[in-house]
């Protein structure tokens, strides 16, 4: 991975690197059946921004890692990003039926599989990072896991749910985006930083910054391309916040201020990398990606 | 814990402790929603036969482990155990309101927040055991988890799932039932077993015939009593599985058959422990526990 290559070249060769870590790691022996692992794999595969995966890369990229070495946490947080959106578009919760341009997991399989195909997701995340080269997988995996569940993603997605029709301020909307999208997006940078050289405290708290204004910069440009983008730029249902009735950013500060405050979260994501100088290249780049998105 | 106090006394003690365990593996900080979190505590605590952390307390004795160094294992199977519960109970699976003499999961709660519930308790088994003081917790992780994912209790509930109103063989049911059960109680019993002394080959090998053959025993059992019991001494809808026309033991085999076949799996289970002398005296009740049981 040249370290001068354009951030498009960089992302597009892990995007492909990550499609084939997940191919293998979601390749099973006969005693799995195949109509689960179709699923499992229709899930995760051949689609996404694989945005955490990157994350994972980059932060790897910044304590010294070769890819090789971040392919499993990479692999791990996706799987768990995966599995949530399969259960989150069953029609008890989102009942959404498109997905990264194709027909969600239920559609395409019925709810009973889709929701075993995410079980079996999350658990195939821990199998995968549980045995994993990482100098303590077991505290891997505890990271992994609290990022995913009640007091993290799981969480925030509970949040979620009761809001529906219910207003919320700036500050409830934040903390349940940083539930929600956060803790994810925080566990795949520390887990790709944790693929290289120990970081310092002062350190483990920048990238912590960053993760934090990175993600919710991410979950701003959501809610602006949920009212501004289409399906097919999407690969999603578009409006579907406002059709829910869900409090969004763009609900909450209006359009023009939300994309000011996502201009705002990528400043502050890139102020918080200037400890690392050069070698956080990837992650800057990242803050600008996932704040200038279209999709 | 006294090694000459009689089964029921050592089976009482452990089924406290791990309550105890769990409600506080369970409890949660501000930052978790309390919906969520109750929904998670009503589906773990206050019921059930605790077989699975039995048999870890039980495996764990065999190696020298005290209790406290197995709590973590013993926890963590019990929420895999559980949250497979509050999902195999959603309409979308087997679509049943009476669980360990509560209404299940999705019937006090809602489908949404009894999947996000159950998702989050495979979430907080990997943070347990994560966190846990085993040798090595990564490697303890992947080991739950392949017991619990698609090559385990989720590949075995996907077979039962294809199979309602599909005949089956003795042998394709023993395969499903391994997957769907029997995979987590010998991981049950490997996870308690690796707190203590460090076992060989032919000592790991006992173990998982004794894992095998209990697991299926208690499933033999299961389906006996799902044609026997009544939903008073069961806690959960009798006859469910003739209802739904599924393949049991009872339905291939016959009654006495069925009845004659657990007696067989748990002279196979007894066996197996013969190399382990007094030490897997626990494990010896357990299987006869399992066999004789009546709910």
């Amino acid at each position: 991975m040249h370290a001068d290559v354009a951030f498009e070249v960089w992302s597009s060769d892990l995007q492909r690197r990550i499609e084939d870590v997940l191919d293998r790691a979601l390749t099973f022996g006969a005693g799995t059946p195949a109509p689960l692992a179709e699923a499992m794999r229709y899930a995760v595969l051949g689609g996404g921004k694989r945005v955490r995966p990157l994350c994972a890369y980059a932060a790897g990229e910044l304590t010294g890692a070769e890819p090789t070495a971040v392919d499993a946490a990479a692999a791990a947080v996706e799987m768990i990003h995966a599995y949530s959106l399969a259960h989150d578009d069953l029609p008890c919760m989102d009942d959404d039926v498109l997905r990264r341009g194709k027909p969600t997991c239920h559609v395409a399989f019925g709810e009973a599989r889709a929701l075993l195909a995410g079980d079996a997701l999350q658990a195939q995340a821990f199998a995968t990072l549980g045995t994993s080269a990482l100098r303590n997988a077991g505290e891997a995996c505890a990271l992994l896991a609290h990022a995913a569940g009640a007091p993290g993603m799981a969480g925030g997605q509970a949040i979620d749910l009761a809001h529906v029709g219910v207003a919320m301020s700036l500050p409830e909307l934040e903390t349940m985006h940083r539930m929600k999208t956060g803790a994810l997006i925080r566990a795949a940078i520390r887990l790709g930083a944790a693929c290289g050289r120990p970081l310092n405290a002062e350190e483990t708290g920048a990238l912590d910054t960053f993760a934090e204004a990175a993600g919710l910069a991410f979950q701003v440009v959501d809610d602006v391309l949920d009212v501004e983008g289409s399906a097919a730029t999407l690969g999603k249902t578009a409006g579907k916040d406002a059709a829910r009735n869900k409090p969004t950013y763009v609900s909450v500060l209006g359009l023009a201020e939300a994309k000011r405050h996502a201009a705002e979260l990528r400043e502050e994501a890139h102020a918080a990398l200037r400890t690392f100088g050069s070698a956080a290249r990837r992650l800057h780049e990242i803050a600008d990606w996932v704040a200038r998105r279209t999709n």
